[in-house]
């Protein structure tokens, strides 16, 4: 194997897919890259992946000699990371030495570098869906769906289902749900462009979403949330999904990612559809006292009083911490039904407060513990349920 | 007490003085802030102290009543740094309640939040000194002895001495010096201006600072570095030394810090004066370089080979581990006297190269294990000593 290629081509490549590097390896293989270079093509692909989530990416290389193999992941990516840019050749050895493992040549004009390649073969292939047509969404829709709920899957890895976002299609929409138990972020896009949009040939998605249900590890979804970062929004990612797998295809990169298994709750049944007060209010200003009361509220139960005032038309947040004091700030609201008070978890309120795309954001609420509703006041159709914590009087 | 006063001023200067809070403070009342407001100048000051280091700064306020209180620093910090800019009041209840503690309230145009402040008196004063002549530094020096000598200092509490840096002085010079046992670092700044800069009135210093010799904590010199940061360099500092204390003063603000007991090694004795071997190198290049190759050494010794070839005029970086590989770069240099091997620890001799203050550096060195010295090629007066490392043959 022999090619030359840019460092900064090389190197944004390698940091791609070193995401999917695992930092303790179950198997050595497996902190290694895989390089193939195509002679025909012209093209070097890297390949990284952990048996569940796996990212490939490729680039254009003058490639003298095709070839395949493993390098150590970590120790690549720190060298190329400091090359200098301009030009770099890698060179493998023509010939394999007793121990199966080769050596690999990096040369670059400041220097050259040795690496130990362990073995191409032992590495796994990247799960390949085939004979299923292509799912198409648009970079933005997706961009939308993932931030408005990723957040809010459980880091908890003994949760299973919960630790991923489930994605559920209508015949004209497109629904992200998460929770970790304690909180619920559902997003829900559609799928056909609106009508002045129509008209200039915009399209959402192609294919059949209808009866669409899959839910997929959240660490997967950030790390295409990163890849899609740098894109166009207007362009397209193509979904491949079986039994077991899902595969997102972004032109030149792939990542495949294991489904998770079991059902995922019937959310829906937890949002109350009915409502015997509302609150709008400025989601920044909202924002900004409850992170400003929550320097006491950390001290403690990390607990936050949100106070009612129908008549004044303000909303108040409140926090005692016995021993060191206590925090009050106010701000104008609209507000419907009975005044007031309801306690919650700061973070849980902070978590979704951030999520919310609009300006100004409607609180929903009944009586007792029953679930709160925050959802935005125009812009795209999202709920953020969390459940309020009983006040001890 | 009471007054009020600009929430970035509050916030900057609470900021600056929490440096010398303690994270685990050894006495309940030093994790706190003393404030004081002065009605008749129309200012507060803010101290923190942690026994050792010591640090106060004052600002202007419009203060309606004089007094003083002592407030949880973090706490008080983490408040003032999120709340939005504009006016904020601070008010203590005239009355004590019976267990000596009393609220604070401090209100912006948010809200309002009430703290529980601790009896001021038990806050220990700063040190002072008193009767003694003030010596006064030009920021520029300060800085400059600093920079290229206080990262040498040992970070490991049980050194003594060697955790701090020595400063002494002569008639027409002032030299700081580090060292953790491994390296040191010398800094000789001149007093004196040069006769160019004599004409415009320009002076580095004033009082006698001949026999000056004190070792200074490391941390506070990183703090005071920090403190000057944000001055102007020509402005000057002064400083008041006693036998246990010094204190640095500038305009509002000002350090104390306790003096470190027991003599400073005699370190002018370890630096040789004669090399039998010369290199004069590019410093970016040499470090890029070594960044590099170290990426190979940090998984092994984390030891560097310097190979010195006359005849080429190369110097090259190589290193190798055993069971990832090799690397070796090669750049110019000016080579005088015999070529061959000499070894380092990669840290200690990437850390004089980030110090040194010039474009292109000499390596002074003699056969066998005789202490290294790097020194910067005009500028600044700057000694760099490290001591190579035996090569297993």
């Amino acid at each position: 194997m022999k090619f030359l290629c840019s460092q900064s081509e090389l190197n944004s490549n390698l940091s791609l897919v070193s995401r999917a590097v695992p930092s303790r390896p179950t198997h050595p293989v497996l902190g290694n890259v895989l390089l193939v270079a195509d002679e025909s093509k012209g093209r070097v692909s890297l390949t990284a992946f952990d048996l569940s989530l796996g990212i490939q990416t490729s680039f254009s290389a003058e490639v003298s000699q095709g070839g395949t193999v493993a390098l150590p992941a970590k120790l690549l990516n720190d060298i190329v990371s400091r090359l200098p840019e301009g030009e770099i050749t890698l060179i493998a050895d023509a010939d394999e030495s007793e121990d199966d493992s080769q050596i690999i040549t990096l040369k670059s004009a400041s220097g050259q570098f040795q690496l130990r390649a362990m073995s191409a073969e032992e590495f796994p292939s990247l799960p390949t869906i085939e004979g299923v047509d292509a799912l198409k969404l648009r970079i933005s829709l997706l961009i939308e769906g993932l931030k408005g709920s990723l957040f809010a899957a459980s880091s908890d890895e003994t949760k299973q289902v919960l630790t991923g976002v489930h994605l559920a299609g209508t015949v004209d929409s497109l629904e992200f749900a998460a929770t970790d138990g304690h909180r619920l972020a559902v997003v829900t896009t559609p799928l056909q462009p609106e009508a002045t949009e129509e008209e200039e040939g915009k399209t959402l998605a192609e294919g059949d979403f209808e009866g669409f249900s899959v839910t997929i590890p959240a660490r997967a979804l950030r790390e295409l949330e990163r890849m899609l970062s740098s894109r166009q929004g207007s362009d397209t990612v193509a979904l491949y999904v079986d039994e077991a797998q899902i595969v997102f295809e972004l032109g030149e990169q792939r990542l495949t990612s294991r489904k998770l298994d079991g059902a995922y709750p019937a959310y829906n049944q937890l949002i109350p559809r009915q409502f015997s007060r509302t609150v709008n209010v400025e989601r920044k200003r909202f924002m900004s006292s409850l992170e400003r009361v929550a320097v006491l509220a950390d001290q403690k139960n990390n607990l936050v009083k949100c106070t009612l005032d129908g008549d004044e038309g303000l909303v108040s947040l409140s926090v005692e911490a016995q021993d060191l004091g206590k925090a009050k700030e106010s701000m104008p609201a609209e507000i419907t039904g009975e005044g007031g008070d309801v306690a919650f978890n700061v973070k849980y309120l902070m978590d979704g407060l951030k999520a919310l795309p609009s300006q100004e954001i409607q609180i929903q609420l009944n009586e007792g513990n029953q679930p709160v509703i925050l959802t935005p006041l125009g812009g795209l159709k999202m709920t953020y349920l969390v459940m309020p914590v009983q006040i001890v009087r």
